[in-house]
């Protein structure tokens, strides 16, 4: 199992159709809205964005003449600067070959994926190897977050993007692809720059994905293009421990896989998701953001803590893009499961370890 | 593309399942659970409802047998009297021919719809052409909402009625079938012609859904039988903009178009779908209605607002017959996109264009 | 329709997977990832599930040579002691054979489920017959749950067992298979017993699901195998009215019915389905359980209630595992009709009725 060096899986397997109970998903693109239902399909759609053009800027409604400055920080505000290549990156989605939660061996799935991957400043040296999720980005009320991007996968041949949800930004750093009304930073070409500028503002405390928003941003999304924005009030306290989980998938169409792997932060299987740690009395935070197009419950064995409506739950919802915390002071030592509760999530890799030690 | 001027789309057409990948909805109706794959099966559902008789008013318990006093407004309340018809209207769902979003052309379908049409007071004229949604019914605590409700949809020989969510009605106005129980107001038969009296009650101040809720509810509102309840304190002050934005799908099986359409407001693609407009500095309402079998999120550009909770969001779920409501101060002009952000939704048709003038 | 005395349904439907639009669930269990399409498939799962062995207790990590205490009620709580078996039972999900919603003849489906029934202290005599959901499980702030559980399904020749939500336990009262890291109540052998302890905390009020989390507890908890824990305030009053409902479905692969049927409790069509009560002036609450793969909206006609954030609301959303309350004093007389907005689920036996006297 497992791709090759490309972006799309292998063609001709047998009854994938059969496996995938004919899954599929949509991506509108070019002329068309592509049914992506093989690997052959991506490829299809993967070539309907390389052969689109930069889009005119479009003046059609006399909001689309308006001009914008960049913002500055609040005072007492900061820059706060962050260098992100988007790149290609052979990603292991089940490294260890092993579900711990199951204790059975699953396939060792390797595919091309995309990632956001930090540099230092001025894009000078990669500040490790590139991650699914990307890096997250931190920001205190007041402060400028200022994303210099890179679209690095000259490969793939197509525009990317860094949209960001929650905080505030003006048009020109929406970074989405919008037709003939894109803006600058809403088509990014293979090998270009472009510098986003967005404000924490009051009411961008909290935490929020950011994700590709170029030309064929379903597929690159899905292809691991996502990453988190925590904004804080000014001088607040980080928890302990904090951590950023994304539920999503890696559909068999771009793995290669005979079936989709429901995935936390790129990897599947318990064991391979992101084992996670505290010790009781520590304040814990657990930041929870749908990345998929899939709905699911997050579950941890042993705990439980109140919503935003200070109501007691232990297995909330969330949707796509939509972010639930599990914020708690740790009380329960021991190994715990953590996972979506969807059934059929769970057993297709959305599960993983949370490990507490005693005071 | 498009249908002709029958309620389900024509035959035979090749290759269905492949482009709807199986999909298929569920219809309980006569003594059947139809699952309606294609546009015969259409056919058939509503053949079946259309052999269904005015049920008998069975009394099988005490309460059945229970009688009801017509609702009176609160002192000081009024009656707000709305006169609708429902009627099929051929129903454009992308007049445009144009993604504007994705800078593409699109199909222009077309199909028979139904709709609930305004009329004036007495049925004596319609006040503008048939529009999905119908009108937006509005009270204030204390008064009674009076909808004269006439089927005139004598083609499709079905009972229709109208059933709301949010506002108090005994059991006469409930406006749902309900087989051997089904009182008056739940059986309207073609040409036929109900008032149902609702009060608007303390704890109906919010924005809700109406739909059909006749034999064959599921798939007349499927072709667009809905519209928005809003209940107000008494003297509230209405927000500067407000918006009911419905998001639902229009299925293959009953528009003749190779995919289903992910449509807001009966329109699919930005371009089609209503493009919002405000000015900094005004106070902003968007209702978001889910009215279709799927669950959604709802996501504007440059955008965030308090829930019911007060939790900053961007991206709520919204489930079927669910509302949430973004409501801010504008202070960000430009164009912005708004859409759900179920992948799969936004890519087939369910985004629009929401434009913000400066101060 | 309808099944033999076996926990699959009988083999070699035709045209199942048109019937059910090629549905299907996974479960991961011994050496697979099982797509199951089938009630061939079923069994394939349970042989899996059968030939499992206890595991070791494996010490990778610190935290798993921790030991634990069991816990003892707090100053003046109590043990609140449960003696559950987990067995077949010969199940009717439309033991009228009607849905009395759409006046019409369902089929009769009955098949081979998993049930917790009640058994008096010391396992002394079954308190009634196998009931989906198991028995309601109460508790005070303070208190200890005791939950004697026998594994008296010796058939199904697989290890069963009970794992709460809300509650807190330690790794030992879990009540989760982990693979190699499974204590003892993780596992609990065809005839064997094994007794949990779990604390109702101040931060466990609320109302809770409890099932199976054997290896095989995908498939065991579609049986039946769950049931509701409530846990109130030291002397809080109870509702005058108080009832649970689960949705969740039986899928064709494990009844043998045509179609999946979406369930309350068990049971699908309106006069199968729960059938609740109340009186005008009384206190209701209406605990509604999501015990499926699937997200649900639950509305109850006539009513409207306040959610956690104390919004208005009748249409809420619940997701696998995830409880909403709908509360409120009864004030509208009637025959209502209560049920899940996903119309999909509703017109497949997702509905039921609720009747109101007077006062
Ligand atoms: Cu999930
Ligand atoms: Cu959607
Ligand atoms: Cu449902």
């Amino acid at each position: 199992m497992g791709g090759r060096d490309r972006f799309s899986a292998r063609l001709g397997r047998r009854d994938f159709l059969a496996a995938t109970g004919g899954a599929f998903f949509v991506c509108a693109l070019g002329e068309r809205n592509f049914t992506v239902r093989t690997a052959r399909d991506v490829q299809r759609v993967d070539a309907a964005a390389a052969s689109l053009r930069r889009p005119a800027s479009a003046r059609r409604d006399r909001v689309d003449s308006l001009s914008f400055a960049t913002p500055a920080p609040a005072d007492g505000g900061r820059r706060r600067e962050y260098w992100l290549v988007a790149r290609p990156v052979r990603w292991q989605v089940t490294p260890r070959g092993y579900d711990e939660w199951h204790a059975r061996r699953v396939p060792r799935v390797t595919f091309r994926a995309l990632a956001y991957q930090a540099w230092s400043a001025g894009f000078a040296r990669p500040l490790g190897p590139p991650r699914i999720p990307g890096p997250t980005l931190e920001a205190e009320v007041g402060d400028v977050i200022v994303v210099h991007f890179r679209n690095g996968a000259e490969q793939l041949r197509q525009a990317l993007t860094v949209h960001p949800h929650g905080v505030r930004y003006n048009p020109e750093y929406d970074g989405a692809y919008l037709g003939e009304f894109t803006r600058a930073g809403g088509f990014v070409a293979p090998g270009e720059e472009f510098t986003y500028v967005w404000e924490a503002t009051p009411d961008s405390v909290g935490v929020w994905p950011y994700h590709d928003h170029g030309p064929n941003h379903t597929l690159n999304t899905f292809r691991g293009l996502f990453g988190a924005i925590v904004v804080r009030e000014r001088g607040a306290a980080r928890p302990d421990r904090e951590y950023a989980l994304f539920l999503h998938n890696f559909p068999p169409q771009i793995t290669g896989a005979d079936t989709v792997l429901h995935c936390i932060n790129g990897r599947a299987f318990a064991g391979n998701t992101p084992t996670l740690r505290a010790r009781v009395g520590e304040r814990v935070a657990i930041h929870v953001i749908g990345m998929d197009s899939n709905f699911h419950t997050f579950h941890i064995h042993g705990h439980r803590w109140r919503d935003s409506a200070g109501a007691l739950v232990d297995c909330p919802t969330v949707g796509p893009n939509e972010t639930i915390t599990a914020a708690f002071t740790e009380d329960n030592p021991g190994r715990w499961l953590y996972h979506c509760h969807v059934f059929s999530h769970q057993d297709a890799g959305m599960a993983g370890w949370y490990l507490v030690d005693p005071r």
